[in-house]
Formats: C-alpha cells, structure tokens, sequence
C-alpha cells in the first residue's frame, strides 16, 4: 500500500502550525479549517476509468461515484455537506458522455443538498474526475477519539460491493450482482454521519477496507479494538461464498461506503469494544490480530 | 475551444438558485458562497503532464504551477487565499519524484499564507495534478461589473510565456530563453488582485488570451472595449519578433498569469477603455475587432 508512504511524505513537507487550521493533511479524512464562525470541513478524492469503475459502469454512475467518495469522507468526519467542485479529464470515448457524467453528480448532490459551484474541464487519455467537497460541522469527529469501553460499530453490511465486482469479473452480468447499488452507485453515509457526530467518539469510513480503517482508529486514538467474531454480521455473504470467504470480505475487502465509529451507544451493527493495549483483534474460538491491509480487484 | 461549450453544459446542468451561492458554475474565474459571515471564494483547476508543462518542466515546478494556477484565480475574484488542497496522479516515471512536486507547492504556498490541508494520491500513466484553493474576500469582483467610461488596465507585460514557449519548442534551451519564469515558474497576482479588489469594476486573469479575458468582461457586462494600439506595452517582445507578430502575442498568447481589469483608476498599464456598445476593438489606424480567440502551442 504505497499510497500510505506517500501520505506520510505530505504529512511531513506540509506540516503547518496555524490557529485556523484544526486537522490538516493526512491526519484524518478531511481536513478542518476555521474560516470566521465557523468550521469548514474540506476533502478532495479523485477516482480513474481503470483503478476506480467496474466494467460495465454507466457514465451517469461514474459521477455519481466521484461525488459519491467526497461525500463519504466529509461523511466521515460528521460534516453537513454543502459545495462540490470536479475537475474531468474526458478520454475520447465519454467526450459525448459528458452531459450524463454531470447528470450523476447532480442527482446525487440534489439528494444531500449540494450545489456544484465550481467545475474545470479537460482531455485526455483516460477519463479521470477530482472531486472538492466543502462542508461544515459545529461538532466534527476524527479517528483519534476513541476511549477504551466504547462500543465499536458499523453502520451497515460489508463486503458487498468487493463481492459484486467478484461475480462480475467471473462473467456475471450486472443483472445476476446480488448487490449491484454497492458496486455501481453506492451511497453515502451523509445522513448518519451528521447525526453520529453527536455521540461518536471516533469515526471514519470503510473505504479500503474494515481492518484498515479499524487500524487506523486504533493508532490514532493509541487504543486497542476487539472485534467478536460472532457479532459480524454474514448471513448477507455466506448466502454466496463459504464461511471463511465471507469473513475475509467482511475485514479485508474494499469499496464499501459504510461508517465505522466508536461510542458509548450503538445505533447499528455493534462488532466489539474498544480495549486497553494496542492492534486490532478477531476474538472468537482464540484471539487473532486483524492485519492492517485491504484489497479490491480493481 | 470546445472548453467553452463544455462549461456552457455545466452551467445548464448545475444551475441553481440558492441564497449561499453568490457565484456558480462557470459564471466566473471562482465560485463564491457564502458560510456564516464569510464571503468564501472556492476554486479548481487541473494540470497534466502532456498538456500543461513545457518540456524540461521540473518537478518542483509542476507543483508551483499547480497552486499557481488555482491561486490566479482567486487573485482574480479578488480573495485572500487561505487553503489548498490537491490530488496528484502520478505516473511510473514521477513516482521518485514526488517529494520535489510537493515542494514546489509547499514554497509557493508558503509565499501566499497558504496551508495545504489536504490532498489524495493515486497512480495511472500520466502525470496529472487537481487543485483546489479556498480564499476569503469581503468584496469580491467579478468579470460582470465594468461600466462604460472605465479604464481597461493589465498588471503586467503579456505573451512571455508564449513567446519562450516558441523559442523552446524550436530548440533554444532554458537558459537562452528571455522569460524562463514566465513559462516555468509563473507568479500569480495574488497581492495585486486583493488590493484591486478595493476599486475594480471588473477582473479576470489572462490564462486563455487577453482577448479571450476581455471579450468574456465586455459579454459578462454587456460593454463594449476599446483597446488603444499605441498604448500597448510590446518592447519585451519587439526584441524578439516583428510588431505584427508582437501584437498577435500580447492580443491571442495564453500561459501569461497577469490580471486585467477594469476601473476608474489604473494603477499598472493602461490599455483602453469600456465603451457603449458590444464587443472588443483595437483602435489604431482602424478600428477591427479583437476575436474571442486565443492559443498556446502546448
């Protein structure tokens, strides 16, 4: 996982001590920033033709996938979202798919209350899109919160979206995807972020992955986190791959757009507690770490 | 200029009527939105490796482009600029590089008051940088402003970069070019553009072409322009090349970072004036119109 050599590389020649800047790069999802009365919460992600769309993607799903990132991430960090910005390299071949590029961002904007104020585009090779989201949160939640005795849960079921994309690459049509919407135009945990912002005392998103994110909570927060075995929500997995496949969704698999967050109080899945110590643990028949790694075919 | 139908899609796809967006999609060089009592100024501009940096560009310099770009903008709406985020696509051949990319972000930025609070990086065969600067301005100008009887001013000399460009491309090195910064290491006004901020009708950068900037203000505010001949700065190019084409420069080069504007006091060249009417003249001997066109051999 190179992109988290990378990060620490920015970390360091960015590092910046400012009254106005509360969370800055590489610290958390997004950043948080004080501009007047308030907190602005701020986040960029950009998604790619190969790396980041199944195949058999529809255009108006491709932007609908890039605000889509964007929005989980401010998601993440408890933040209403409010503006979005593109920038669209267009490859030859989606030159006339534009206008259903932009109709995908604004459906999914027009559901959270977004405007799109801003958007720069390009050509090229491959069809690429950048994504700015600006949102704002009066109490925001990072990754470093969490306390030992809290809760550890998560706002929906995972391993779907890898699942799907499995299937497909193995020559299923779309048709035939248990679970087409998390691979094709997964949804945001907008809503939930918001109201979790007012108990959660950690959060992120699973985007690469449940142990990568667990992970990154654990350090952040200088914590240790279990994770029971049976508690982890299956039944939606075993239905289609054997009971070891399916754990190994559930932990290692990326592309998910759930939120996993720490707190005295659980309002979805509750998969373990915050421990004393270090890691991230599977505790069931014995007690086995959670590696910090994830995966997704594309 | 196939851009400009592309914006003129965007515009109808995300328009939008909403008391917190003051100025939205391709309506001007910047969005601006406001967040509680904060007029923020929000801008995203992208560079490719292909497209955007001559050849023999540096890393470092990929990135001070990069900001440079995003932090015109701002200066031409006027704003402070505060934050800066960025994704980096970097290709086989950048990868060792990217620590050099930063920096030249990092030192320009630095210049400006600017933090870098954000950024996401990811891998694919061309190098590729999106940015995103997020500035403040209690009064913000737009290209919609300019009042008959202003004058038109510009901050600087123009079509340098184009005219090193062609020197470069037909074979000069760097170190024998007259404008190595102009083409490299461009600086955008950014002091220049919140102290115009203060009496300005109207304001654009000159990234396309003078022409394309003051055709754009004269249709933005329903103006005529009056460019002056003799009033034209070209002595940094008639060193190099013959009026005719001296002119072609100042009047159609892009990759220049100035600021043109319009107000009733100049306080950098003076070049013409807002007239009744529509559209852009150069009076000299005649008058002929100046077309909404501009170039740059990149």
């Amino acid at each position: 996982m190179r992109e988290f050599y990378l990060i620490e590389k920015a970390k360091e020649i960015f590092g910046i001590d400012r009254e106005d800047v509360l969370v800055g790069v590489g610290e958390d999802d997004c950043a948080v920033v004080r501009v007047g009365d308030a907190n602005l919460v701020l986040t960029t992600d950009c998604v790619h033709e190969k790396t980041d769309f199944p195949p058999g993607t529809r255009p108006e799903e491709m932007g609908h996938i890039a605000l889509a990132v964007n929005l989980s991430d401010l998601a993440s960090c408890g933040a209403r979202p409010l503006f979005f910005l593109y920038t669209i390299t267009l490859s030859p071949s989606y030159e006339e798919r534009f206008e259903e590029i932009l109709l995908g961002i604004r459906r999914l904007a027009d559901r959270y209350g977004v405007a799109v104020v801003g958007g720069d585009t390009d050509f090229g090779d491959e069809l690429h899109i950048s994504g700015f989201a600006v949102g704002v949160a009066d109490r925001f939640v990072t990754r470093s919160g969490a306390r030992v005795g809290d809760r550890v849960c998560v706002t929906g079921e995972l391993g779907k979206a890898q699942l799907s994309l499995e299937m497909l690459l193995s020559g299923k049509s779309r048709d035939e995807l248990p679970f087409p919407k998390s691979l094709f135009s997964p949804e945001p945990r907008v809503e939930e972020g918001m109201r979790l912002a007012e108990h959660a005392s950690a959060m992120t998103d699973v985007s690469d992955s449940l142990a990568v994110s667990l992970n990154s909570i654990s350090r952040s927060s200088g914590v240790g986190i279990e994770i029971y075995e049976d508690s982890l929500p299956l039944d939606h997995l075993t239905d289609f791959v054997d009971y070891e496949r399916a754990l190994e969704l559930f932990l290692y698999a990326g592309g998910d757009y759930e939120l996993v967050y720490t707190s005295k109080k659980c309002e979805h899945y509750e998969i373990g507690r915050v421990v004393e110590g270090e890691g991230v643990w599977l505790v069931g028949e014995g007690r086995r770490r959670v590696e910090f790694r994830g995966y997704s075919h594309l």
